[in-house]
C-alpha cells in the first residue's frame, strides 16, 4: 500500500512521541525505585519544548542529570523542517532536487551511576526530500567488560532484525562498527549494536522494523539494567568508567555526524549536547 | 639579511627547545615550592620522545597531571616533515607548489588546581613549503572573572606588539577573539589574548618577535600565578571551573584546526590531547 508522505509524516511522529513517552515512563519509575532503595531524593525528567527561531520545527527533550540512578538520561523527540543551504544540498540524499526536508525523530542516551551498567544510546529518525527514509540504530558502552552481556545485547538486536532480512544484521552491526570508531585511539566507542541509513525498500516494512527496533532497545535497556541495578561497584570501578566517558566525549564531539550537523544548523545545543555526560575524566 | 632556509630552520628549532626547557624550568619549581607548602608530593614532568613512524619529524613532549599545584600542564616541542596529501594542500600556503613541508613549534596548555587563577594557552611554530612563515599567539581562559588580571594580560601583550609595529596587537587581538569562539554557545572560549598565522614580512624581525611573544607568555603567566597562587578557594568556585573546562573541551574537539590537522595527520595523539584538562563537567 504506498501511503501519502503526510499521513508518513503523521504515523512517524505520533510513533517517536509515543516511545519518548514510553521511555521517560520507564526510566522514571527506575530513578524512583532505586532512589527509595538508597534512601536518596530521586531526580525527575525537566521537559523541555522548543522552537527554532526562524526556521520551521522544534522538539520536546527531557533530561534527568545526577540523579540518583542515572548521572544523565536525555530523551529527545524533534521535528523539524527548512530547506538545506546549497552547501549542504550535495551531501543529502534527494536535496539537491528538492533542497526542502522534513524531519522527525527520537533519540535517547542514558549514562548511569553505576560504572557496572554500559550507557546506551538510540535514535530512529524519518527524513522526507525529494526522497525518504529511515535511519537510526542503537549502541552501548561499557566501561567494564561483560561477554554475556555483549552477547545478550547483540542477541536481542539480532532477534528483531532477522524477522525482516537475515541481511540486516551483519550489515547493520558492521555499520555500527565502522561509525563508533575513534581513529586516533584505533578504539571502537563501545560493544557497537546497529546503524542503518537511507531506509527506503518498503515504506510499512521498514516502519515497523524501526518501531520494533524501539522497542528492542527498550527491552536490551531493562535487561542490562536489571541485571545490575543493585550490584555496588568500587571507586577505582567508577575511575574507569570516568575515563571511559572521557572517549565518549571525544567521538560525539570529534566525529559524530548528528552532533556537528545539529550544532551547525542550529539546533538546540541542551537537545544535542545532552548526550554528554555530566562528568568525565582525561589521563 | 636573507638567511637560507637550513639556518632558520635550524635557529627556530633551538629557539622552540629552549624556551620549553625554560618553562618546564619555572613549571616544575612552581609545583615543588606549592607542593612544599600545602604539605602534599609534588608531581614531576614526565617527559617522552615520539617519532612519526613512516613520515618524518616527532618530538618531545612534558607533562604534568595531578600535580599539587597543576592539575595538569604540557609544554610540547615537536619538529615535522613531509609532503601534504593533495586533499589538504589547497588549504595550506605554498603547499600547491611545494607539498613538501617542514614545522617546527612549541604548544603549551596549563590547568592550575586553583580555580582563580585562568587556564593559559600558548604556542608559536615555523612552517615552511614553497613560502615559509610563523604562527602562534596566546590566550587565557579565567573560570572567575577578574577585570584587572585581563587588564593586566592585555597591557603586557600589547607593550611587545607595540615595540614591533602599532597594528600588531588589535589585529591580533580580534583574530584570537575571532578564532577562539564557540557558536553554539555564542561565547568566547576566555579573555583572549592575541593570534597570528602566515607571519612573513621580514623573518629576522618576525623571529624576533616571536621569542618576544615567547618570553611575553613566560612572563604573563609568573605574573598570573604569583598573584593568585596561594588564595584559597571554595567547592562553589571548583565547580564552576570544572563546567568552564566543559567548554575548554568542546572548543578543542569540535573546533580547534591544530587538534583536527594533528589528529587527522597521524600525529601523537597525547601531545596533541594533553590541551584537555584532566576532569571536567556538563551541566
Amino acid at each position: 500500500m504506498k501511503k501519502n508522505i503526510v499521513l508518513k509524516k503523521k504515523l512517524t511522529q505520533i510513533w517517536f512521541k509515543d516511545l519518548q513517552k514510553k521511555l521517560c515512563g520507564e526510566f522514571q519509575r527506575l530513578e524512583i525505585e532505586y532512589s527509595k532503595k538508597i534512601k536518596r531524593k530521586p531526580n525527575f525528567f525537566r521537559t523541555k519544548h522548543w522552537k527554532r527561531s526562524k526556521k520551521g520545527g522544534g522538539g520536546t527533550y527531557s533530561i534527568i542529570r545526577n540523579g540518583a540512578f542515572f548521572d544523565s538520561v536525555g530523551v529527545n523527540f524533534s521535528m523539524v523542517s527548512g530547506r538545506f543551504e546549497k552547501k549542504f544540498r550535495s551531501q543529502i540524499l534527494g536535496a539537491i532536487k528538492n533542497p526542502n526536508y522534513w524531519a522527525s525523530g527520537i533519540s535517547v542516551v542514558a549514562h548511569f551511576r553505576n560504572p557496572k551498567i554500559p550507557s546506551l544510546h538510540f535514535n530512529t529518525r524519518f527524513i522526507t526530500t525529494s526522497k525518504n527514509w529511515f535511519g537510526g540504530g542503537m549502541d552501548a558502552t561499557p566501561a567494564i567488560k561483560d561477554d554475556s552481556e555483549k552477547k545478550m545485547f547483540h542477541k536481542k538486536i539480532k532477534f528483531v532484525c532477522d524477522k525482516y532480512n537475515k541481511t540486516y544484521y551483519p550489515k547493520y552491526k558492521e555499520w555500527c562498527d565502522n561509525y563508533f570508531y575513534l581513529p586516533h585511539r584505533k578504539e571502537t566507542r563501545g560493544i557497537g549494536g546497529i546503524f542503518f541509513d537511507y531506509k527506503k525498500d518498503n515504506w510499512e516494512k521498514d516502519f515497523n522494523f524501526v518501531k520494533d527496533i524501539g522497542l528492542c532497545f527498550f527491552d536490551c535497556a531493562k535487561s542490562m539494567i536489571k541485571e545490575k541495578m543493585y550490584t555496588k561497584w568500587s571507586q577505582k570501578e567508577k575511575e574507569i568508567q570516568l575515563y571511559k566517558r572521557g572517549r565518549y566525549i571525544e567521538f560525539n564531539l570529534l566525529y559524530d555526524k548528528g552532533t556537528k550537523f545539529g550544532l551547525s544548523t542550529g539546533g538546540n545545543v541542551e537537545a544535542i549536547l545532552m548526550s554528554l555526560p555530566p562528568k568525565a575524566k582525561w589521563k
